[in-house]
C-alpha cells in the first residue's frame, strides 16, 4: 500500500502520486515482461529490423534478467517509475545502443498489455490448481462422511434430511461453475496483444502470428484497437471469475460459521484454528472462516470496482487503466491465500455424528414418511391424514433414516459423475 | 413495476409485498413452466406414479396451458400469487385429483430453479443471435470504410492515425470475449436442477437422468443441494454476460456521442436517430447511444445488485431468491433492446470523409514518417533528429496516408480471421 | 416495468425505447411539476414577461390540473413523451397562445430538476415519519420486554448476558445514524435548480429568488451549471440515505430470520406473517422478513448503480440521466414497503422467556461472576482461577442475571436518552 | 499491501492470513488508541478501579508511547498481531501488574471501534480543510476567468454559451453538496462507543458519560449493541462521503482531460503536470488527471465494497469487520492525495480565450438573440422566424457576448453568495 505523505517536494509529490504502486507491482509482471521482450526480440530479428548480434545479446541479457527474477532478487529502484524502465535500462547500461533497439515497434502500452495477460494465464492455471484441490478434497470428505445426517433448512427453518455427503460435495459441484467461469476469462486473456503498440499498431511490418505462438498464446486478438480495448476487459473479465471462487468460499465460510455456533453444533475445528478465550471455554471462534467470508466478499466487489473505473471511458488508452493493477494483482493473492486457508482447514474438520437425535429435528422426516406410505400404495389424501394425525398427537416417530436413491440424493452422491464433470472442465 | 399503495386491508398488503411482481414476471417465465412440468409428468409415468390415462391427461392440458402461453393469452389473476398455482389450479380445475398427482416429488423450488434456467438459456440463445447479427455488421461496415482514416487517440490527445475500418472491427473483435461470457453463462445454466424439490432431494425414485434428456439439459446438476445453490449463482453469472455485452455497448455508446459532437464531427445519423432543437439546427442530440450508455450502465451494475442479495445466506432456500427474477427478466429486456438500436441505428451510420484534412491532426503521422526513414537505414537518431527538426521548423509534411500492414492494422484488418474465430464460439 | 416487445414498427420502437418508463414515473412527479410551473408563473408575472390575464389564466389551469393529479385522475397518453409534454399541451389546449408562454425562460432540463427535487424532499419527510415511527415502537418493545434475556454472540457464538431491551433499542438508536443521513439528503435536495434552462441559464432577466421561497426551498442553487450537476447528484446522495434505512432493515430482518430457526426459537409471529406447511408444523417461514433483507438488499445496491451511470460522464446534460428516475422512484415505494411491513410486523413480535435456562448458554455469565468477585477485592488472578476452575470442573453455577448498570447497558438502557437524540434530529 | 508468499509454515500462514494488514494499518490508528486508552485509565481511576499511583503510571506510560508515535518512531513488530498488543506489552513490561489494569472493564472491540471513530473523525476533520481550499481556489479561478467564454454543451452538443466563470465555480458550488456529507459521516463518528466492550456492555460500574466528555465525542453511542453495530456502518457511511467528494473531483477530472484534447483545446498546464512524446510535440498528456479520475473512481466503489462485507451479517462483533480498515484507511489517503494534485495543479491551469471565434460556435446564441427580440416587444413567433431565417440564410451574425444577469448565470456568478453557504457548512 502506497500512502500519502505530508511535506514533499513538487517532484516527489507528482512522482509518488502517478507512480502510485507501480513498483511493488510490477514485481509480479516482471517475469512476463522478461519472456515478452524476448519473443519481441526474436521477431524484430526474423523481420530483419536486429542483426544476429543484436538479438543474441538481448535475448542473452533478457535471460539473465529474467533468472534474477526468478530468484526474487530483480529490484525496481525510486529512480525507475516502472519494470519496463527498469529493464530497458538494465540492456542499456549493458549493451549500449543495441539496449534500445528493443522497443522499437513498440509501445509501453502493448508491452504492459501482453504482461498482465501472461501474467493472468499463469495465475489463472494456478487458481484452477487449487480450485481442483480443493474440490478432491470436497468430494473425499463427502465420501467419507456420507452417512452421516444433517438437517437441511430451507428459510433457516429446519425442513428435510441432509447429510454431510450432500453438503460437502454440493461445494465442490457448485467449484465446477466457478471452472467455467475461469475457463472463460483464460481464453479471452489468452489473445496476444503484442504489436498493437499505442493501440493503433505499428507502420513496421511487424510479424504478430509469430510473436503468438513464441509467447504460447492460443490465438490472436488481431485488431489492434480491440487488443487495447483487452487493458481493463481483461481484468474485470477475470475478477469476475475470482468473485465467483470467492462467492462459493464466502457461502461456505458462512455455513461454516453457523454450524460452529453453539446454537447448531455441527463441525469444530482444531485449537489452532480457532480462537478461544481465556475465561470462556465454550468459545471456539471461527475467525479464519470469517476473515476467508470478509476477503471474499471485498473479492465479490471488485469487478463492480474495475467496471466503475473502466464505463463510460472513450476507446483508446487513459492513464487510469494503470489503477487496474492496484486492484486485480492482490485480489489474485488474497483469493489463493483464502482458497489456501480453506483447504488447510478442511482437511482438520470434525463432524458431529447423531446430530438428528435432538428432538427439535424430529419433524425432518414427515414427507418422507408420507412418500413410503404413497409408495406402498396407501392413498395420497390417507397417507398425509395418518400422518397428520400422527404429528398432531405427538406420536409421529421417525425413522430418521433417509431412503433417498435418486441420482444426487443423499444415498446416492454421484460423486464420480461430479468428478467427471470436473474434469471435462479441468483438462 | 409495483408500486406501493396507500390504504390498502392487511391482507391485501402482505399479498402485495409478497407477492411482489411475480404475476408480470412470471409470464416470461410460463412456457418453460409448462415444459417442465411435461417432462416432469413424463418421468413420474415412467416410474410408475402415473398411470397411462393420467399421464396422457395432463400432458394434453399442460399442452393445451402451454398454446395459451404461446399465443400470449395466458393471464395470472390477482386470487394466484404466480404461474405455479395458476397452472396447478388450471390442472386441478380441469382433472380433478389426477391434476393434484403433477406435484407429486416435487418442490415449488426445483421447479421455478428448472424454469428460470430454461429461460436463461432461451434468452441466452437470442442474445447470441443479436450478438452475431451486430458483429456481421460492425464487420461489414468495417469493410466499407476501411480506407476511411481518423485520429486514433491516447488520452484524448491526438496520437496515431486509425480508421473507421479499424474502428468499427474493433468492436466486433471485442464482442467476441462477451460470446464467450455468455457460452460460460449458458453452460452453467445448462445443468438439470429438477429433482432437487426443496433443496434435498425427494425419497421417490426419480428419474433425474430421463427429465435431463427431455428437457435438453447438456448435463444433470447432481447433488441437489448444489442444484438449489445455483438459484442466484445462474442468474449472478447470466447478469455477468449481460453486463459485458452492455459494457461494449456502452463503451461504443460513448465513441458515438463524442464523435457527434461539434468538436469532433466524425459521424451523423439521419433525423430519425437523433433530436433536434427548432433553433438550433446544429444540435443533433444522440439520444438513442445516450440511452443505450444509460441503460447499459444500469445493466452493467446487476451483477453486483445480485451479488449484494445472495453474500452471506448461509445454503439452503430464503424467499430473497424471489427477489432475483425481478433484477434478472427486466434486464434481458433492456438488453436485447439496446442491441436492437444499436444495430437499427449504426445500419444508418454515416462517416465523414477527409477527417485529417484538419491541420489539428497534421502531426499523426510523424512515428510512420520516421519509421519509414529507419526501413530506408537512416540511423534512428538521424530520423528521429529530422522529423523533430521538421516538426518544430512548421514543415513537417503528412503523406497522411498509413501504410501499416501487419496483423490487424489499418492496411491489414483481417476480417475474416475475426470472422472465424466468432465462429468458433458462436456456433 | 417496461419490456421490449417484437415486431414494433421502426417510430413506435424508436419511441418505446427513448421514453422508456417515463409515463409510468411521472405520475409520482406530476404534482411537482404543475406546483413549480405555477411558482415560475407567478414569477414571469412578476418581471413583466406575463400579463395579469395570462397569470391568472394560467395559474387557474394549473391549479385545475394540479387537482386532477391529486385525485390520481391525470393520465399520460401514449401520445406523450412525458408529464412535461402533457401538461403544456392542456395549458395550449385551453388557453392558446397564452399557454405556450410557461415555457419561457425554462427548459425541460430544469423543469425535471425541480420537480424531481421537490419530489425527493417529499418522499424524504415520508420517510422520516416512517422511520420515527418504526423508531418508538422499537423503544416501546424495547421497554415493555426489557427484562428478558437473550444470549449475546461474537462471531455467531453464545459470548456475553443481552436482553431483548438493548436488542429491539440497539436497532432503534441505529436508526438515528439513517437520520442523520436522510437530513443530509435532504439538505442537498432542498437547494432550488429552477432558472438553470438548460444548465447555462437565461438571457431572461429571471428572479430566482422568488421562486426559491415560493417553492419552499431552503436554499439557491445558485450557479446553473452546478444546479444541472445536481441531476444525478441529488438522486445518488439520496440513495445513500435509502440504502442506509435498508442495510439496518435487512440486518434486523436476518437478526430475525435466524433468531426464528429451531436453533436458537428467541421470537415468533402469528400465522399471518409466516408460511407454513400442510405437513411440518414446525415450519414457520419468515417470508415477510426474507423478503424485507431481499429488497433492502436491492436497495443497498442503488447507490453504485447510479455512480455506475454518472461516472465518467463530462459536465452538462446527457440523456443517460433520465434513467435515474427508474432507478429511484420504485426504490422510494419499495422501502417505504418494508418500512411499512417492518413496523405492522414488529407491532405482533412474540418474544419467548426463559431462553437462558439451556444449559447451552450456562457459561454466558462467566466474565460478570468474575468481574464480581474482582470488584469484592478479590485479586484479578485469583478471581481469574476460581471461575477458571469452577468451568473446568463443572461447578459453574451460573446466576443468570446481568447486573449491568452503565449507561445503556442491559440495566440502563437509556431510551428516553436515545429518543431525545433522535428528536435532535428529526424536529 | 500484504501478499501471500509460498513455502510458509503452517503458523506462519495462520498468522499471516489472520493478521493480514493490521500492523501496517495500525499505525495510522495507535495516536488514537493511546488517547482513548488515557481517557478509560481515568475513568477507571474516577470509579475506584485504579488508585492514584496506578492511575498516574499508565497515563504517564501512555503519554510517551503517544510520543514515540506522533514521532513516527512507533512500530508494531512481527511478534505483535497489532497495535493494541503491543502498546499493551509495553504498560506490561514497563509497570507489571499495574499494566495488566488498563484492560478492565473493556474489550479491544471497542477499543478498535473508538480509535477508528476517532481516526475518522480527525481524517474527515482534514477533510474538510483541503475541500475548503479547493473550494477558495476555485472561487477565485472563477472570479479571474469570469468574462472568458466557453461553449456549454448538452448531449456533448455545442448549446449555450457558458463561461469559465462559471464552470469553476459550479464544481466549488458542487462541493458545498459533498461537505454536507462529509458533516453527515462526521456527526455519526461523533457519538463514543467505549463502554460497549465485547458489544454487550460490561458488568463494571464504568462511567461512560466521563470518557465521553474527555475524548470530545459530541454525544455518546448508549445502547451497546447499536455502539457495536456502529463498527463498519461508520466507515461505510464515511466512505459514502469520501466518494462524494471522489465523485465531484472525477467529473471535473473528466472535463479537464476532454477540454485538453486538440479537438476541445479549452486549458492547457505547464509541462510539469503533463507527460508528452519526445517526437509529438502536440502531446501533453493530462496523467495526473486521468489518475484522479481512475483513483477517484476507485473511491466510488468503496462504499459498495463495504455493504458487500456487512450486509446479511447478523447482529454481534464477526471478524470480518477487521478487513474494513483496508478498506477505509488507504482510501483517506488516496483522496487526500488526489485533492491535493488537484488543488495542486488548478493552481497552474491556463485557460484559453477567444474560444468563441471558431465558427462551430456560431450558433451558441440563438436562444439568447431570439430573447432579446422578445423583450423588445417581438412576438415571440415572429422572433422565432427571423432569427430561424437568418441561420438558415447564413446571415446570423452572433453577437457572441452573453448577456445573462439573473442570479448565478454569467453575468451574475454569486460567489459571495456561494462562499456564505460553504461557511454555513464548514464553520
Amino acid at each position: 500500500m502506497k500512502l500519502w505523505d505530508k511535506g514533499m517536494k513538487t517532484d516527489e509529490k507528482i512522482d509518488r502520486f502517478t507512480v502510485g504502486n507501480d513498483r511493488e507491482l510490477d514485481l509480479f509482471l516482471a517475469a512476463y515482461d522478461v519472456k515478452a521482450s524476448m519473443a519481441h526480440c526474436k521477431m524484430l530479428h526474423a523481420i530483419g529490423l536486429l542483426s544476429n548480434e543484436e538479438n543474441n545479446a538481448l535475448l542473452s541479457e533478457l535471460d539473465s534478467i529474467g533468472k534474477t527474477v526468478e530468484k526474487g532478487e530483480f529490484t525496481i529502484e525510486e529512480s525507475f517509475e516502472d519494470m519496463h524502465s527498469k529493464i530497458e535500462f538494465l540492456l542499456i547500461d549493458r549493451l549500449g545502443d543495441t539496449g534500445k533497439k528493443i522497443h522499437t515497434a513498440r509501445s509501453r502500452n502493448d508491452q504492459v498489455l501482453v504482461a498482465i495477460q501472461l501474467y493472468v494465464k499463469d495465475e489463472l492455471t494456478e487458481l484452477r490448481q487449487q480450485v481442483t484441490e480443493l474440490f478432491d478434497l470436497l468430494l473425499r470428505l463427502a465420501d467419507k462422511h456420507s452417512n452421516v445426517l444433517l438437517p437441511g433448512y430451507t428459510h433457516l427453518q429446519v425442513a428435510m434430511p441432509s447429510s454431510f455427503g450432500l453438503w460437502f460435495s454440493a461445494y465442490a459441484e457448485s467449484l465446477i461453475d466457478d471452472m467455467i467461469l475461469i475457463n472463460a476469462a483464460s481464453d479471452i486473456a489468452d489473445q496476444n496483444p503484442l504489436g498493437s503498440a499505442a493501440g493503433y499498431g505499428s507502420s513496421f511490418p511487424i510479424d504478430r502470428a509469430m510473436t503468438t505462438e513464441e509467447l504460447g498464446f492460443k490465438s490472436l486478438k488481431y485488431n489492434v484497437v480491440a487488443a487495447q480495448m483487452g487493458r481493463g476487459k481483461v481484468e474485470r473479465v477475470t475478477a469476475t471469475a475470482l468473485a465467483s471462487v470467492g462467492a462459493t468460499l464466502a457461502k461456505m465460510a458462512m455455513d461454516i460459521c453457523l454450524y460452529m455456533s453453539q446454537n447448531f453444533d455441527f463441525i469444530s475445528f482444531p485449537d489452532e484454528l480457532t480462537t478461544g478465550s481465556s475465561i470462556m471455554p465454550h468459545k471456539k471462534n471461527p475467525d479464519v472462516f470469517e476473515l476467508i467470508r470478509g476477503k471474499c466478499n471485498v473479492i465479490q466487489a471488485l469487478p463492480n470496482e474495475l467496471s466503475m473505473m473502466l464505463t463510460n471511458l472513450p476507446s483508446g488508452y487513459h492513464r487510469d487503466l494503470q489503477v487496474t493493477k492496484n486492484s486485480l494483482i492482490p485480489a489474485f493473492q488474497e483469493l489463493k491465500a483464502c482458497l489456501d486457508m480453506t483447504t488447510f482447514s478442511l482437511r482438520k474438520i470434525k463432524v458431529r455424528e447423531n446430530i438428528l437425535d435432538d428432538p427439535k429435528y424430529n419433524l425432518l422426516f414427515t414427507v418422507d414418511a408420507m412418500n413410503e406410505l404413497v409408495q406402498k400404495g396407501v392413498p395420497f389424501r390417507d397417507a398425509y391424514r395418518q400422518i397428520g394425525n400422527e404429528v398432531e398427537g405427538g406420536n409421529f416417530k421417525s425413522r430418521k433414516n433417509a431412503r433417498h436413491t435418486h441420482l444426487g440424493s443423499i444415498g446416492n452422491l454421484c460423486l464420480d459423475e461430479i468428478r467427471q464433470k470436473m474434469k471435462n472442465y479441468s483438462e
